[in-house]
C-alpha cells in the first residue's frame, strides 16, 4: 500500500486525527459523526473541515464502538410465523424496508414474535441494545411489547397505528378509511346494493378504520346498513372463506363484498366459485392490500392501493430521526384504487 | 411478596449468595453456570448444593451480563429474500429451529443475506457478538460468510454440508445420496428406464450427491447414464419448468424424472401437463424433501423425506455445544421413501 493520508502516515485515519486537526475532543467528534447534537457551530464547521483535510471515512463499525449502538434494526413481527410465510404483505414491506436500510449500511434483522414467551424474550434482547430501533409489524391493539419498548426507551415506528397508544408511539399508515371509502363508492357505482363486508380484526386499526369507511359511504348513499352484512376475518385466507360462508348464509342476495385484505379476499373468491356464484356477474368482489394476492387471484382482484414502497421508506426515515434524537411521528399516506376483472 | 429466600431476606437470591454458600468465587459460579469448564468436581458439586439451597433460579438476562454473551442464535439465510417465501422448506426449518431454542429460552434472530454487500454487513453485526452463534442456510459452496464467521471464531453450524470446508464447519445433513439412490430404485422398480434428473445446483451438497445417487443405481442396474436426460435446476419452482422443457426438448422419451426439490416438482409437473404427458401413467415424478410442496402438487408427489424436525432440533444441539466449548461435528440422518400419487 503506498497511498499515504494526511502527512506520512501509512494507515487510514482515525477519529483521533480528525480531533487533533480540529483542535476539539473525540466525543465532539463523535458528537458530530452522529447528528451534530450539543456541538456548536463553530466546532461542528472545524471538524467538517478536518474531516475532509484528513480522508477520513466514517466506519460504521468503529462507529459503533465509540457509541455504544449496535448499527442494526429490528423488523419485529408479532404474529405467528405461518402468518409471515402466508401473507405476501410481509415480503413486500420486509424488502422495502430493507432496501431503504441499505442506503445507509444497517442491517435488517428480523424477529418473529408470535407467542408472549416469544415477544418476551425478544424485548429483552431488544432491550439489551442489540438494536437500535425497532419496526414493529403487529396488527393487534394492546399488543405490550410496543408498550414494553415505548416505555424501555426504545426508538420504534409501528406499521399501522398501535391502537391504544395515541400519538406516543411512531407509525407509518395508509389511509385505511379513504381507501375503504373509494372501493366502497365503486362497488355503488357499478349499481350494486347489497354490499358485504368482510373486516380485518376488529381490535386493528385496519379493521376498524375499512368498516368505518365502508359504514360511511353506505349512509352517505342513503343506503341503510344492514348487520347481517358485516362479517370479520383476521386477514388470512382461511378466515376470508369462513366470512363469506357466514354472508351467504345470512344474504343469500348479497350483490358485492368488499374484503379488508386481498388474501382473505382470495378465500371469499373460492367460497363463492364453490357456490355457484360468478364474480363478478353475480357477485363483485373488492380487495385491499394490492398485494400479490390480488393478481395471483382468479379473476385479479380490484383493490386498493397500499403504497408499501412508500410506507417501508417513510418507516425506515422516520425510525432514523427518531434514533437521532427527534421526536415520534406520524405519516398518513394516499391509498389508489386499482380496478382488475372481480368488479 | 411474602416468600423468603434462605434466611430472611426478601429478594430473590443472586449469583453472590450461592458463591458465598459454596464457597467459591462468583467466577466460579459462574462458570459452572456455563457448562462447568475448568472447574474442578468438588467445587461443581459445591455450586450445585449452593444453587439447590439458596433456590437460586438462573436468569438469562443476569447471566448473560456476567458472561458477555447476547444468549440469543442467528438464523442466517444467505439466499435472496424471495426464495426464503418461496420455498417452504425454510418456513419448516426455520419452525424447528425456534422450537428447539425456545427450550432453552433463547430468541432466534433471523438474517437475510442474498448480496455480497447483505453478507458483508450482517457479518459485521454478527462479529460484534450481538449473537452468540450462527445456524447457517446456505446453499452455494464457496460461501464467504462460512469463512469469514469460521475465522472470526463465531460458533457455526451449517444446514448441509458447506463444500470446501471439510470437518472444519460443523453441519447436519439429510443423507443425500442414499436418498437418492431409493428414489431411483423406486422408479425402476415401477419398470422405467428412461429416467431424467433435474438436480439442484452442482455447487451445493444437495446437487452433487443426489446426482451421484442417481448415476450410482442406473450403472448398478446395468443402464448406461445418458447425459442428454441430466439437466439442473437451482432449486426454484421456475427453473423446475425450465429444466423440464430442456429434458422433454432433448428425451421425448422420457419415462420417469427425479426431481432434487418438491418445489421443482411443481414446475415439472406443470410444463409435463402443459405437453399433454400424464403424470404417473406417461412420466412418473419424484421429488425431494417431502416439504408441503410435495402434498400441496397435483397429484401429490411421491419423494423423498428429509427429517426437517430432526435436522433442526441436531443442528441447535451442536451449536450450543460449540457455544459451551465442544469441537465441530458432522452429523448425518437417513432419508425415507414416500408413496404418492405421482409415481
Amino acid at each position: 500500500m503506498t497511498m499515504n493520508h494526511s502527512g506520512g502516515r501509512r494507515r487510514p485515519p482515525t477519529i483521533h486525527d480528525v480531533a487533533r486537526e480540529a483542535g476539539v475532543s473525540r466525543g465532539t467528534v463523535s458528537r458530530v459523526l452522529n447528528g451534530g447534537h450539543y456541538v456548536s457551530p463553530s466546532a461542528q464547521e472545524a471538524v467538517n473541515a478536518a474531516i475532509r483535510k484528513t480522508g477520513y471515512v466514517v466506519n460504521r463499525h468503529a462507529r459503533s464502538l465509540i457509541t455504544g449502538r449496535s448499527d442494526s434494526i429490528g423488523f419485529l413481527l408479532t404474529e405467528p410465523q405461518e402468518r409471515l410465510f402466508e401473507d405476501p404483505n410481509f415480503n413486500v414491506l420486509l424488502r422495502g424496508c430493507t432496501q431503504a436500510l441499505a442506503a445507509h449500511d444497517i442491517p435488517l434483522l428480523l424477529m418473529v414474535a408470535g407467542t408472549e414467551d416469544e415477544r418476551r424474550r425478544i424485548a429483552r434482547y431488544i432491550t439489551a441494545g442489540h438494536v437500535d430501533g425497532v419496526l414493529l409489524v403487529s396488527s393487534h391493539s394492546g399488543d405490550p411489547v410496543a408498550e414494553r419498548l415505548r416505555k424501555a426507551g426504545v426508538p420504534l415506528v409501528a406499521c399501522g397505528k398501535p391502537i391504544g397508544l395515541g400519538s406516543k408511539v411512531s407509525y407509518v399508515a395508509a389511509d385505511d378509511r379513504d381507501g375503504a371509502r373509494d372501493m366502497v363508492r365503486h362497488l355503488l357505482s357499478l349499481g350494486r346494493r347489497r354490499i358485504g363486508v368482510v373486516t380485518g380484526p376488529l381490535d386493528t386499526p385496519g379493521g376498524v378504520e375499512r368498516l368505518a369507511g365502508y359504514r360511511e359511504v353506505l349512509t352517505e348513499a342513503g343506503i341503510e346498513v344492514d348487520e347481517r352484512l358485516i362479517v370479520s376475518g383476521d386477514y388470512s385466507r382461511s378466515s376470508g372463506e369462513a366470512g363469506a360462508e357466514r354472508l351467504l348464509d345470512r344474504a343469500p342476495d348479497m350483490d358485492a363484498v368488499f374484503v379488508a385484505s386481498d388474501l382473505m379476499a382470495q378465500g371469499v373468491l373460492t367460497v363463492l366459485q364453490r357456490s355457484g356464484r360468478r364474480v363478478p356477474e353475480d357477485v363483485a368482489v373488492g380487495g385491499f392490500d394490492d398485494s400479490p394476492a390480488a393478481t395471483a387471484a382468479s379473476p385479479e382482484l380490484t383493490t386498493i392501493r397500499q403504497p408499501w414502497d412508500r410506507i417501508s421508506a417513510e418507516m425506515v426515515r422516520v425510525l432514523l430521526a427518531q434514533i437521532s434524537g427527534e421526536d415520534p411521528a406520524a405519516v398518513i399516506l394516499p391509498t389508489e384504487l386499482v380496478k382488475r376483472r372481480s368488479t
